[in-house]
């Protein structure tokens, strides 16, 4: 199953960062196990009509066949894949390879791979780690809470939080961000490198995406002076800070809407989708404390998106200097009915930020299968859930029954390691590499259960292992390091419990903070490629590929027969015992001549070095 | 393996052109012999976002139970699937249902069903049967041709075509339209409906896609008049008649473009894609005769596309009264590079025919995948190869190395049936069902080798039993009905042998017929939904199902071992033995208690009447 031909998009095969109308090389690689390939094609769409350029042989590394073609970038995004023809030319057959896997029939375009010629997130981001914060639930700068406002059910820090119930949005635990600042050695010390704050305007309930105005920083969290020392402080240390916006609503309590709704005559009644009568309103979901934004109207599109005096701009300049924003479901954003402006506001908000800094991140929440809506040109990566999230508790599915991503039915599926690979050939890498290398990837965040409430007992480790070792950029949920618990995106937003850590709280911080180390300080973690080397039931075994070394990573989730592989799939020759990074669990790798053997006798992960690869691009 | 739960789209399961806004019914149905379904859910997006509706259970039909849910269609294009929930609670688990098939692991949204509010294509259209003329290949309306014209090389009726060369696009043999006038009763013979006559303005070559004028017919066909006369003649007999536009391109020779060159000044400049000194331009695949039109240009579109005076309205009124048109490379139309106005002038072509008479057909060049372009929004179906065609060639093949739509490997790869479902779901599953019914479907064009030459010797015959029993409209080419053979496009397009008929010619002509008629009385050809029985190496088996009665067909390669299927399968009881309507070579079927068995010793197709669906909507 694993010794086939392989692309995967990444610097290992295409040059990043290529420019439109370029001609590019475009590699891959067939291992001499899968058998004689006579000649290889590189298809490609131009104007949406197919071109094919032929491949040479390139050269050999190791027990694989590199060939190269050159393919003219026409369009900003190129969909690309491989014809193969195997065999004798009696007899012989074609193949393809696409973004899905190899396949001996037609594939249609959608599954092709995608180059983007659009300029990447910034390299602080896809080299990053990120750090999520709730600001109510992280931390007071004083002992007692800001007094409450109208709304709020105010909770001491150590008061149960309640998962579902009327008064879950309204308990209030009043931490700030002055709260945050100074807790941001303890941020640094995991090794991430982005503090993503949920909202942080004023509001009307504790998770504030029913902001009363973008206008401030809510004076409960400690107005915009509390924002400007946090970034400040955050940046003293080398620490990006992002935002969070929605695009799609505001809240009842908004400004605009209070206006729009008084005076129907208002340049602000036409932000929103009133019927004739005024009476009614298009809200999130049906949900009246968020009416939904209307873009056709170019008055709000210069308020929020277009231009320096917008909110989108005014956050990242001086001298809040904010070093981007996270999009709140920003795939409804725009879209309503017979309207759809999702492309086109996201692509003013790309704009005004590029011209602001062009050093900011926009990443994009879009929990449902984003692959289609991301090319790199608008967001430069999403929040998402069906590609890395959703299988991953399927795969460590423990017993518990817990709200899965909004589906009516209860608790993940159980799914073998062979069907995670498939789910993520048909989620993951349905994104553009250098999108995939952009989004967000979790075990869970802020709108989830927490992993270690999903996952089987000790399953959250290894989910972790397997979080900093994938493409994207690992995403933590404050917390996580201390292994909350959670039975669904509420319950999940537990108040940090600083104050009475045990060791086993420390156990799992060290282990974060020594993979968030590994990411940072091994490339292949963040921008090597992706080859899949074994899948079956309890185990898991890939490797990250880049020129200046490889990473070998081997999982399980429960105790297994020894797997051997032989080294000439893995590609590359050893110079000697290769070494361990990290592992947990009872993982044991056994290094012979041409072969190696992995046995585990319970949950573990494993972590090996290995050299780089001959024939990539640097990245 | 077809033993699931089905549902195609089709109005079986949804009731036909449901209106923007609406709650519609939406049904499955599940076999008795797929085990215990304990709930049922329809997940549809709604602005980007899923929603899940809960099925209830409608009833039983034969040994099939039937659930249905009510989904609300919040946007134009509404994409869903089916959520199970299979076995008892302990152990329970979700499986999907989407376009694709039935699934037990999660599935991409780009695979979901489509249901489309847009209004559908004629109804004339949906039922009906096309023949493709190239014009000047089927008939002369004098014995001479009229006199050649500077380009050409002038060719006697019965030479010999060049599949390639430097003649091939020069020889001119002298068709005309009153030569096709005269010829509409041997058309209607055949059961068509609609004449497709690729394009009929003047150019310098014989295929005619270089125009140099939209402003007349060519003379050389009969000019005006001539186009007149034929469509007035075709509507006297109850036959529809469309043109062939390029929306990509024109001819270098044409008045746009002559004046654009010398004059950069001119509004005309704006049409094409010159560069900056004016010595360059951009043109269809680099081919310097067919110079790319640029759709920024508003006055490109005033004078092409927009409003009655517009080429598109033109030949759609009076005195031409044309049915419609079918669009030259409308994959490409409007893209280049960075531009991207393809959707923008569909839906400005679609407008004007809506305006000028909304009972005109729109149809669409789109020769590689084109699923994801087709909503039903603009061109009301697509000429397409990848879901009909290609298979077919591939599972029929035989041991020709002809052109396999411009791929660079030669011949078909031979597939088994299974492949065949499978590249069906892949490809032509993907369209809305509604667009599926008003997709030409053909076994091959003026673009391509023929069937007869593709194919094992007699296959054409069962594709042809293929091709007007499957979703689509059946399109012929001229010639198809005498078996012509061709190795490539160029080569297929041979002068129609009116003085060399042989009985041979007239019983493949009699068997055309008989489809063509059989396809106009038996509504579940058109408009049944269709479900796979059986697919394994030389065998496919499926129905078409409808309200009014279902069609059973069987179709063979080579002969095979008996294949037996329960009737619990088919789904409906039978009254009586099943009516045989149509079958050649050696299928035959035994029809036992509650069981078929069907048997052949070569290739044979067989098509069989069975009662209808009992739960259906009606079309």
């Amino acid at each position: 199953m694993f010794q086939v031909p392989h692309h995967d998009g990444s610097a290992l095969y295409v040059p990043s960062s290529p420019d439109l109308g370029a001609a590019v090389p475009v590699r891959l690689r067939v291992p001499h196990a899968f058998g004689s390939v006579e000649r290889v094609f590189v298809r490609s769409l131009r104007d949406a009509e197919p071109h094919y350029d032929e491949a040479v042989l390139l050269g050999t590394d190791g027990a694989w066949d590199w060939w190269e073609a050159s393919v003219l970038l026409v369009n900003p995004v190129t969909r690309y894949r491989f014809l193969l023809e195997v065999g004798a030319s009696e007899g012989s057959s074609w193949h393809w390879l696409n973004a899905e896997g190899f396949f001996t029939r037609d594939t249609p375009d959608v599954h092709d791979f995608r180059m983007v010629t659009h300029e990447p997130a910034p390299s602080w981001a896809r080299s990053g780690v990120i750090y999520q914060i709730f600001p109510d639930r992280f931390g007071r700068s004083t002992s007692a809470a800001s007094e409450a406002p109208d709304w709020a059910v105010p909770c001491d820090w150590d008061a149960p939080v309640q998962p579902t119930g009327p008064d879950t949005p309204y308990q209030f635990y009043g931490g700030d961000l002055d709260g945050i600042t100074k807790r941001l050695d303890h941020i640094a010390s995991l090794g991430a490198t982005v503090v993503y704050l949920t909202p942080f305007f004023p509001a009307r309930s504790n998770h504030r995406y029913d902001a009363s105005t973008f206008a401030m920083v809510d004076p409960l969290l400690g107005g915009d002076e509390a924002l400007i020392r946090l970034v400040s402080a955050a940046h003293e240390r080398g620490l990006k800070v992002i935002g969070d916006l929605t695009t799609n609503h505001t809240g009842a309590a908004h400004e605009w809407f209070r206006t729009a709704s008084s005076d129907p005559a208002s340049e602000e009644a036409g932000f929103y989708y009133f019927s004739e009568d005024g009476s009614e309103y298009a809200s999130w979901f049906g949900v009246p404390s968020l009416p939904k934004l209307n873009w056709l109207s170019p008055a709000l599109r210069d308020r929020f998106v277009s231009g320096p005096g917008s909110v989108v701009a005014r956050f990242l300049e001086a001298p809040f200097k904010l070093d981007g924003w996270r999009i709140d479901v920003a795939n409804m954003t725009g879209r309503h009915g017979d309207v759809d402006l999702n492309h086109s506001v996201a692509s003013a908000v790309r704009s005004t930020m590029r011209s602001v800094n062009p050093d900011t991140l926009l990443l994009a929440e879009s929990t449902n299968d984003a692959a289609q809506d991301f090319d790199g040109d608008t967001w430069h990566g999403a929040m998402t859930y069906s590609n890395f999230t959703r299988p991953l508790w399927q795969w460590l599915a423990g017993s518990s029954d817990v709200n899965f991503f909004g589906t009516p039915l209860p608790g993940p599926n159980r799914i073998p390691a062979e069907q995670f690979v498939e789910l993520h050939a048909v989620f993951a890498a349905a994104f553009p590499w250098q999108v995939r290398t952009q989004n967000m990837i979790a075990l869970n965040t802020h709108d989830t259960a927490r992993a270690s409430t999903v996952m089987v007992p000790g399953g959250q480790l290894i989910g972790l292992g397997i979080l900093f070792s994938m493409p994207g950029i690992p995403t933590l949920f404050a917390g996580d390091e201390f292994g909350l618990e959670g039975i669904n995106g509420e319950d999940s937003r537990t108040p940090m419990p600083w104050d009475s850590l045990t060791t086993s709280h420390q156990d799992l911080y060290d282990a974060v903070a020594h993979l968030g180390r590994l990411r940072r300080d091994v490339p292949a973690l963040a921008f090597g490629g992706l080859r899949w080397l074994y899948a079956q039931g309890d185990v898991l075994v890939y490797l990250r590929e880049h020129v200046s070394g490889s990473v070998l990573v081997v999982a399980s989730r429960s105790g297994f027969d020894e797997v051997q592989l032989p080294l000439d799939l893995i590609g590359v020759p050893l110079d000697g015992q290769p070494t361990e990074l990290w592992s947990t669990g009872s993982i044991s790798a056994e290094w012979a001549a041409d072969s190696v053997g992995f046995s585990g006798d319970g949950l573990g992960i494993g972590l090996w070095q290995l050299p780089g690869v001959g024939y990539g691009f640097s990245p």
